[in-house]
Parts: structure tokens; C-alpha cells; sequence
């Protein structure tokens, strides 16, 4: 009796201590909270200036940092997919080239200027995908599926509309589980 | 006594659970063994071909992705720089522009290009932290400390010889603690 009141313990605790839950948190009015832990899940990659148009945006220097929850993150690495419940952070900060003793290249610097968040929920979103735009820490209204984000992670995304070919350790994870779209 | 008991087992639970031990592991000749788990620890921040030269090396573009272990990071959290044990992950990547529907602006690609690895161990490293270059996996004997790397980081690193300055996160908790190193 005793093992299995451990057990159980052990299990609950499990729980408490795995930081990225399983299910996202919505306001009674369907809005999505900000993911305060975002910072300690799991990275996956990092770009700069990445753009679909041959030129990005001029004056604009900005680095993108994306996370998955680590509960997630761990049923990607068994399965090669995102389960049910998955929630991916993408950050954005300034490059700075000059700082300190850094004379070229680019660092990240000051505060994030927005977190933007994809949430895998089948139950409640049609093509199971949802993302929500985060400017401060308040709850987020759903960007409407009308929104190019949607059709192009749709198109391109390598895995579950997800962009897994800028993300090297997932990818490797993936082609092993052959999760990969064709083509990317 | 059953309450000590699950009191024990919880301890020693969250111990088994943190990801990243307080002790850098070494082999029986000093050399440190390459840290397997590094890719899921705390990431810190990331850079692009930093260089405190004026012009970086020509032809070579890449990316650096820091991470602390999780106890050390939880611990600078709590008092703005490092304990003994910590350990801190450096890996480089490669920069590749064009890839997918990738067209400017740049995104990590491909298998790691070497790590090197932070650690601050005071009872065994004179002045307290030493430097170590994984090319794989095998275990790495340690950087002379006539290296540049050592002179640098002790006089330009803002937090404990570590370049806090370019950890946006940690720059602010370390200000908060008062332990940022004057003119940085």
C-alpha cells in the first residue's frame, strides 16, 4: 500500500515539476493567456531577419527565438509530431551590432517586442492549429484564420504545419520518423 | 512517518528530475566529460558571427546558442550570478540564407560545428572557472589558461567572468542584484 501511495505521489509530482502543461490556457472567453514559463521550455532554433521576400524589412534588425513547451518537446522527440496540446513560443528581439566589445555580428539585446504563440488544439480549432500575437502579458484574441500565417505554415510547414526545417535537432528527429512533408 | 517518508522520496524525485546536475562530470585523468543533455538545458540567448574584430571571418556565417544548466540558472535567478558547479554550453552552428521558402535574413542549419563548455568549479580551476572545446562527443582536456578566451571573459565578462551583457534575461537580474561589473 504503502509503494503504491508513493506511486502515485511520484506521478502527481511529475506533473507538477514537467513546467510546460499539456493544455493551453484559455480566458472564460476563449482568449489564450500568455504562456509565462515560455522562457524555460525547450529552444529550438533562432534566425535572424528570416523573410519569404528577398528583401526584409530595411532598419529593422530582429532576432526570433522559438520554444516548445517541454512536455511537447518530448512526445516530438518519441514520435516525430506534436501531440494534442502542444504550445510553441516564438519571441522576437533586437540585433545589436556595436556593444560592449562586440565590434561586428549580432547580439540580442533589451526586451522581447512581442511573443507570438501556435497552439495545437483539435477540439477547438478547425485544422486543429491556432495562433495568438502577444504584445504585453494580457490574454490574446485569436488571429483570424483569414491570416497568411495560416495558409503558409499550412503549405510549408515540414511537419504538422509546423516550420521543423528551421529547427536542425527536430529535423533529424523527424526524417528519422519520416514525419517529414515531401519536399522540405 | 509515512509523511518523512514521501518527503524523501520527493527530494530525491526532484533531484532525478532536474535535467542539470550542480557537478561537471570528469573522467579519472581531469578531462571533462561532454554533456549529453545540454540541447534541453536553459537557453540564454543566441548570436550571429560576433566578433570583437571590426570584420568577422569572410565566408563563414554562424550562429552561437548559450545554455546554462538548469540549477545553475536557477540559482543565478535567485542571486544574479553563478554557483560553483555551474555549467554553460556554447554550440555553433552554420547560417544558411536560402533554404525553403527562405529568402533573406538567415536560420540555423544543419549538425552542431563544435561546443564549448563553461565551468566554474573553484576547487579545481585556478581562478575558479575553465574553458573546454568539443569537437564530438568524446571528453575534452581543458583550454590552457594562457588562452584569450580566459583574459577576455575575465576582464570583459560583466557577471563572473560570463557575458551576461549579452544574456537579455540575465542582464536584467543581474542588474536587479547589483552584481553586474561596473561599466557594463
Amino acid at each position: 500500500m504503502r509503494k503504491l501511495a508513493a506511486g502515485i505521489l511520484l506521478i502527481a509530482f511529475a506533473q507538477i515539476t514537467s513546467s510546460g502543461p499539456l493544455s493551453p490556457a484559455y480566458t472564460p472567453e476563449g482568449k489564450l493567456k500568455f504562456p509565462e514559463g515560455y522562457r524555460e521550455w525547450i529552444f529550438l532554433s533562432s534566425g535572424l531577419d528570416m523573410s519569404y521576400r528577398e528583401r526584409g524589412m530595411p532598419g529593422h534588425s530582429m532576432f526570433d527565438n522559438v520554444f516548445a513547451d517541454p512536455a511537447a518537446y518530448r512526445e516530438f522527440v518519441k514520435t516525430g509530431t506534436w501531440p494534442d496540446g502542444t504550445l510553441l513560443a516564438m519571441e522576437v528581439r533586437g540585433a545589436t551590432e556595436k556593444g560592449s566589445i562586440n565590434q561586428s555580428g549580432k547580439f540580442q539585446s533589451g526586451e522581447t517586442m512581442g511573443v507570438e504563440v501556435h497552439v495545437k488544439d483539435t477540439k477547438r480549432f478547425q485544422g486543429g492549429w491556432a495562433f495568438f500575437a502577444f504584445g504585453g502579458k494580457e490574454p490574446s484574441t485569436q488571429i483570424p484564420t483569414s491570416a497568411d500565417c495560416y495558409s503558409c505554415h499550412r503549405d510549408h510547414g515540414a511537419v504538422d504545419t509546423t516550420f521543423v526545417q528551421f529547427y536542425p535537432t527536430l529535423l533529424s528527429i523527424a526524417r528519422q520518423h519520416g514525419t517529414v512533408k515531401p519536399g522540405e
